[in-house]
Formats: C-alpha cells, structure tokens, sequence
C-alpha cells in the first residue's frame, strides 16, 4: 500500500531546495510513496514539472526558525500546521519537517494529540556511536521533567529503539553525572528507583562520557541536558573535521599523505555525520510527525523518507500506543 | 620567595606514582618550590631518594576516588584533609589533588572557608577550544543552583579567566538551549537578566556547539550540565583519536600516509587533550586547592604544580576575595 507523506517545504536551513530536491529523489527511486511539498506555490515548482507521485499543497505562511511558538496561533496557514492537518485528516499518513521543532511539537501536540499515560511527548535523535547509534532522548522539548516523566521517556524511547534500532529488548541508562545510585539530584536519585522496578531493561546511571561507545540503546535524560550533550557532540564532531582538514593541508607532504587516508577520513566522517540519520518522530502523540535537522540536505531528506515509509508501515504509532497502554495500565495497578 | 605546596600524593588514578614523578620534576625545575607529598610513608619513596626541596608528611588513610564524602567526618587522617589542613595551619601555600573532587571541595570547605558573597564554591576548568582555552563552570560540584548563584559563579569565573587565561575584561556567556533572551528555563531567564545588568561583560546566552570556538572566555552553568558538557566532550575527543588511529592503520596505503601527517595528527591530539592544562583552582574557598583530572599523568602534575606557583605569586585568593566583596557590596545597595 503506498504511503501518503506531507512535507514542510518551508522549514529548514536549505528550505524549499533541499526539501524539494530530497521529495524529487524518494519519489522517483519509491513510485509507491506519494508525497505532498506543503508551501508557498511561488517558491516551490510548478507540479506540472515533478515526477507523478509528488503534488502540492498551498500554505501561504512559514513558521521560522526561532520564531516563538505563540505565533502558531495567528499562523493557521503556516506549511507545518497544514501539513500536520493532513495527517489528523486522512489525507496524508505522515509529515517531516525540517523546521522550527517547536512549531512542529506544538502542531502534532493540538492536531495529532498525546497518547495516554504520557504527560508530554518527547523528542529523539538516534546518536551516532561506535555500534551504529543509540536513542537519546529527550533533546528540547521538556527542558525540565519530573520524575515520573523519566519512566515515560525510558518507554517511549524502548519503542523507538526498537523501530529504529531493530533492537528486541533495548537497554536503557539514565544520562548521570556518575554511575553509583545515589549520584545525581534528588530527582534523578528517585528516577533510577523507579526505573530499577519497572520490568525494563535497565542498566543504570550512564555517564556522558560513554555515548558514543553505544554500549546502551537508549539513553533518557532531560530536555535541556540532552539539548546541551547533543549539540556539544555536534560542535566537535565539527570542530574535529575542521581542525584535521586544516592540519593535512598544511603543506605538501602532508596533502600527499590525505590523499592516501582519503577512504578512512570518509569513514570518519560518516560515523561523525549527525545529519546521515535522517529524522527521528516525535515521541508520544497520535500520529507519525518526523523531525529532521534543521540543516538538513536533500539526501537527509530523502533518507528521512525512506524511514518514514518503514515506520509507517512497521505500524510504529499503533505500536506505541499498545506499548504505553500496556505498561502504564500494568504499572498503576 | 619559595612557594610551598602540599600534594595529596595518595589521591588519582595514577596514584602515587605519576604524583611522585610530576613532584621530583617541578622540585627539580625549580628549586625555589618546595613540595610536602602528602600520604602513606609505605607507599612512597624514602625522603632521602628525593631532592631536598621533596619532604614527606604522613597521611595514614586515603579517600578513595568513588567513596562517599560522608566517610570525611571519619578519616581526618586523610591524605586530603592532612594536605588542606597544613594550609589553614599556614604549613603550605597551596594544595594540589588528582583525587576525589568531592573530597577536596569539602576538605577545603571545612578547612579553608568559603569567601564572603559566595553560596557554594565551584570547579571550574579550562576547557580547550580553537583559542586556547575557555572557563567552563560550574562542572559538578553544584548540580542545582538558585538564580543568584550564576550570577557568583560569572564573578568568580571572571577572576579565573583574569588568572588562567591572561585576559582582562573577560567575556561571559550563560550555557543555555538558544540564544534569544527568553530561551530556557524560567532560573535561566532570570539569571539572564540578573547577568544583563550586572555590569559584567556579559555576552548573552550561549549554546553548546559553540563551546571549542573559543569566542566567550567563561561559560557559567550548574553542574549537572556542566559536567554532562565535559564528559560529552571528554570522551568524544577520545573516540574521535581512537577512530582515526584505527582508520589509519587498516592497511599499508594509510600507514603510509599516517606517516606523512603525523606532525599533524600530534597538533590534534594536543588539542583536544583534556589534561594537558593541568589543573583549575577551586573558586570560592579562601585558600589555593588546585583540582586535577582523576588521569593527570607525571606531566600534568608538573604543569599544575607550575600553575599553582604563578597563582600563588600572582595573588590569586586575595584577588577572588577582593573582586567578590567588590561586586558584592555594590550590588547589595
């Protein structure tokens, strides 16, 4: 059956190019994906000129990147509350944005709802580690959570590493700032307790240090924690590239001795590569919503596709509905 | 005049041999210094194999690494608290540990005093960027903080970027998940502005992947995230020479070129090296106690003990307590 996929043209650092360029590629290489660019028809191009699988739909106003959230309200005709309303309305089984996350959370949140048991959702990102990746979540939706939300969090990131790990019973740490149980506040002291009884898998405190050994599958911290840890892995994981890139064009010897590294510097940089993932959806709402980078490019795009298709029809919403059904219907007993 | 500086020679992963080491040769480099390695007789070498500026005090018992701060009450005979102590009792100018922070934070709490206008000390460290190097705290000995407390550690931050860095107007930035004003938590957009009118050069919010650019010369945070940030950022950076190495050994071609770069590949792992520094002083105590990484190896202790003496001659508590009561009082009006 072919999937119906709304996309946000508007968001993003590379917004419309690289949402369009991304949408042209997954169409053409998958004829039964069907994707909607949501936007401004001026600044996206004429349908008569894309592949059949892809159409247009009009949204005459952008939610920018660092706009305050509020303005959702006034903007009912923003690409990424249209494109969110497809979903709600049947007529698209997902929607990637690149955009504002706010916007994006806050669009899924009025139109797609929570699911039950969870008080709010949450964000993922698949961390790039030595093993292939872990969960680490959340990464700035919930700045502050209570203790409680750490146990919702451990669920919703099982699902995801589950779907997007292809993990059967993913382990779960709680991010510490060191492994012994007493470590950390009084929140994260009664968080690991909590976790410790749940029936899930476990493993304890986790220290930064550790992420990108990828020795857990998921990693559950708060909002503003994981924010911090995931954009200073970014800006070194930068910064490294850089500083090599300038130390082996330093002079004639060392370009030669590059040019023959050349293949293994492509493996780091992959495996450093925060944008290669593609997206991860939101994390506890009704429908499929899939958060990409903001500086994502037309090949993210086109992954980000690829992936949803595969959540979609791996059934992933109606999973994790049963799943947090399940456990949180078990765990009030 | 000969500086006198107590080690904790029992405290570090390298205990006590790469404590011993760094002690002999900065006793050796300079012979104005005078070092009292503090510990265990047994443990360490007879005073008469040492260069008579090396003498030996003994501490019958060590703090371990992961041991409970509590057990302080109990162990007064601590390698830690013997060293702190012989500073209250004007034995020693200053006291270097590699060993439990814990420990030393409360040691020197108890022994030398907090300074007045400060609520809790803090550790700092310098952390390396493209620049040279940036002051980054709190990193965990106050995993929460009220709003007036980022407002002593930008203070206190300031006189270590003064002492360490050689700058003086330091800039300040608050760690936070955006820049605009109104991004984070509610304590954040109140220190925000608490640090806005506070007459400090205070640069606004700064966020994580700008961390190793160098362009802010304090970052103030609480220690939970700053602690998070540096292990992140600690053990990215080992990953990182951990990758590159095994890329460029994987076959004859790249060991080739691995030769050619290498003066390069040793620019990089300079550095990101986290312990090369040496160490970063304890802020807000009334007496000089210099933290060093749990790995600091003979080299690092030497570049601290080096440190601890320019400190020491420059003024450096003076200076804190002075600049704090300063700001302090003109703030209180």
């Amino acid at each position: 059956m072919s999937v119906r996929i709304a996309i946000d043209a508007m968001g993003g650092d590379l917004a419309p190019k690289a949402l369009v360029d991304g949408a042209v590629k997954a169409a053409t290489a998958n004829p039964d994906v069907q994707i909607i660019l949501v936007g401004q028809p001026d600044k996206l191009p004429q349908e008569g000129s894309l592949p059949n699988n892809v159409t247009i739909e009009e949204a005459a106003s952008v939610m920018a990147m660092d706009e305050s959230v509020e303005n959702l309200r006034k903007k009912r005709d923003s690409s990424i509350w249209v494109a969110t309303k497809m979903v709600k309305e049947g007529r698209a089984d997902a929607v990637i944005s690149a955009g504002s996350t706010g916007a994006q959370m806050a669009s899924a949140l009025l139109l797609l709802g929570r699911i039950p048991g969870i008080t709010r959702p949450g964000i993922c990102t698949v961390f790039p580690t030595l093993t292939g990746g872990s969960i680490l979540l959340d990464i700035g939706a919930n700045l502050e959570i209570d203790v409680e939300q750490y146990l919702q969090f451990a669920v919703l990131g099982k699902v995801a590493a589950q779907a997007l790990l292809k993990v059967e019973n993913p382990t779960i740490g709680l991010l510490n700032n060191g492994t012994e149980e007493h470590k950390g506040t009084d929140k994260l002291v009664e968080a690991h307790q909590l976790l410790k009884q749940s029936g899930l898998n476990f493993i304890g405190n986790y220290e930064a240090r550790d992420l990108m050994s990828g020795n857990v599958n998921v990693i559950v911290t708060d909002g503003f924690t994981g924010n911090a840890v995931l954009k200073t892995s970014e800006g070194l994981a930068k910064t490294f590239m850089g500083l090599l890139k300038k130390e082996l064009s330093a002079s004639m010897t060392r370009r030669l001795g590059a040019a023959l590294i050349m293949p293994g510097l492509q493996n780091l940089k992959q495996m450093l590569d925060y944008k290669a993932i593609g997206g991860a959806p939101l994390l506890g709402v009704g429908g499929l919503s899939l958060v990409c980078h903001g500086s994502s490019d037309a090949e993210t795009i086109q992954s980000a596709i690829k992936q949803t298709v595969n959540l979609q029809q791996s059934g992933f919403i109606e999973d994790m509905k049963q799943q947090a059904a399940s456990f949180f219907s078990k765990n009030d007993k």
